[in-house]
């Protein structure tokens, strides 16, 4: 059987994160990067050279004439939120396939457009949330669905929070109101309202609601707030997400027989070898001066990154349709609308004064 | 300088944490058991011998006599919830002072007339919050308490959940209406609430909220719930407690500069060494692949119990009362009430669905 031709990235801008998914394209053999397009053919042409692009890349002043390439089958955008509509609908109709960064849009009508639009033109849509495509979280996960292990979930807690020096709190695209209006929420908090849903296989919550005591900057973007996801079966949630604290990415999930912990999801601290924690059927010893067992850590290697494993799944997807004349993968427009759900009620119960919001798929 | 006379506790009532209590008085030089009373004289005799008493503890088939026995300095009462503030009250009225298990009282105005009457009294109070005492938790606040290492603080989040079997579930005193009717919130919960305190140097928050879904059981006691903590300068803390869920007994506190974790504060998975984890300074490894540095642990080895550290404390204070002169230590009782009010005001939160209550000292 013939292997499958890789799948052609196009690049839609030069940001930071750019850089990174450009060295996971390059680390993975079913994908290549075909074009990168910036609002100025110098501003690309640099990008190219110092990332090491193969010369056979072609660099473009615009983002249009990337998604009008031919020989693009697919458009990454890590472009600000505020712009990821526009260029991810005219994307996909322009048949190209969509790998976009999150936050995907600033609410999930804007997202059902680029949905939408993907959908029509038969293309596949997923956002770039790294840590999914890690071969830790599948391992995870596994112990999660072990009902004689774990048991039932009953509560699950997630925090990301970095500290936002004053270059980044001043001028980041993440604080800015005009380019990603969602601040700290849209940012990490996206990552632990994944890692919540992840936690509970995808099962919106009933209602959601903030916790009181977000900060606001001056331009009344988030850089902290919290909030807590309630399930009509007695399943708790709660996150915490800040620009002003010290790093932190932890998941804790609790369930009638067991706990995981892990305290680097969104980034292991090591990239090769990323370790988690489980304990299971726990007690107190004689005279309750002890607890038995400790957690055991269990460590994960892995010999590509966590983004060259995103890149490879999407790539595998867009072979499939290529080549095998397969439908897009619906899974990954599911989580990603349910993902940005949950965000737009922790900014409405924000906003309506910290009372609970229902979430309705 | 003669050595002081070592405290001498009467136990009033013959309660599985008795049992504990008793083998770190018996463990910590400058305490004694002087007599055990029970609502029979063969309980107490069966549990004086169970748990190796000297032969000149004093054995009493009433807690009364325990209190009318003037060889006792020390009432210690792990009595259901429900009968504290009456023994306690008569306790500091015969001018025994007070040490007694948690959660302390039903509600903040019951501790008041046990906390006024040791107060007229002369007596020492304390809550029998075993943790408080262990060698860690002091070093554990140094790390907090340092601006360079761990910044200021701006998260804690606490979790204490342990799994009832149907045994305690049915007939714990726990989860009795009438004998301790702030469930696992009381419980449990107490020792999160206390956690938070402690991490934010006990400044009360100006309001709890607690978060929706608790558990009940069918006499309406509260089997798990959750709440949020915040404060006028912006601090959040929130908490999860429960009987019907894995082990965890967790911390985590992160500040601008640092986090602290910890995952057996409420009882050290090994009595003699006890472990907690400090990052600091964290950032993004290059192109954000990585994140440096992991936390690390460090031990603490202790050659006595936490509660031996609790009995030594407590037996120091009464020491310096008897013979020293000194008056009772305010720290204690100031704490204990604090947290009862923070558990007063999450029971309240619960009772007006979910809104948010002030809390006042």
């Amino acid at each position: 059987m013939a292997e499958s031709s890789p799948a052609r990235f196009g690049i839609l801008c030069c940001a930071e994160i750019a850089r990174k998914v450009s060295r996971a394209i390059a680390l993975t053999p079913n994908a290549t990067i075909s074009a990168i397009g910036s609002r100025t053919i110098e501003k690309a042409t640099a990008f190219a050279k110092e990332n090491g692009y193969p010369s056979t890349t072609k660099v473009y002043g615009s983002y249009e004439a990337v998604l009008d390439d031919p020989e693009v089958d697919v458009a990454y955008i890590p472009l600000p939120t505020s712009l990821h509509v526009k260029w991810a609908v005219l994307a996909a109709q322009k048949k190209k396939h969509v790998l976009v960064e999150k936050p995907v849009a600033l609410n999930v009508k804007e997202l059902d457009a680029i949905l939408e639009e993907c959908e029509s033109n038969g293309v596949q849509y997923m956002d770039a949330t790294m840590w999914m495509h890690h071969p830790r979280t599948a391992i995870m996960k596994e112990f999660l669905s072990d009902s004689q292990r774990f048991g039932q979930l009953k509560w699950v807690h997630s925090t990301y929070t970095f500290l936002g020096n004053s270059e980044f709190l001043k001028n980041d695209i993440r604080v800015k109101a005009d380019l990603d209006g969602l601040g700290a929420l849209g940012d990490a908090g996206w990552y632990t309202i994944r890692a919540i849903l992840w936690a509970t296989d995808y099962e919106l919550p009933k209602t959601v609601t903030a916790l009181r005591g977000p900060e606001w900057n001056e331009a009344g973007v988030i850089l902290s707030c919290g909030a807590s996801l309630n399930w009509k079966d007695g399943k708790v949630a709660s996150f915490y997400c800040s620009f002003l604290t010290n790093m932190a990415m932890d998941i804790v999930v609790s369930g009638t027989k067991g706990n995981l912990r892990v305290h680097d999801f969104v980034i292991p601290f090591q990239e090769n070898v990323a370790p988690f924690y489980t304990v299971e059927g726990s007690r107190f010893g004689e005279l309750a001066i002890s607890i038995q067992p400790a957690p055991s850590e269990q460590q994960v290697r892995i010999d590509l990154p966590q983004e060259a494993f995103m890149i490879k799944e999407f790539s595998n997807l867009v072979g499939n349709i290529k080549e095998k004349g397969c439908k897009p993968d619906n899974k990954w427009p599911t989580i990603s609308r349910k993902t940005q759900l949950v965000v737009d009620a922790v900014k409405a119960s924000i906003e309506n004064g910290f009372e609970p919001v229902e979430v309705i798929y």
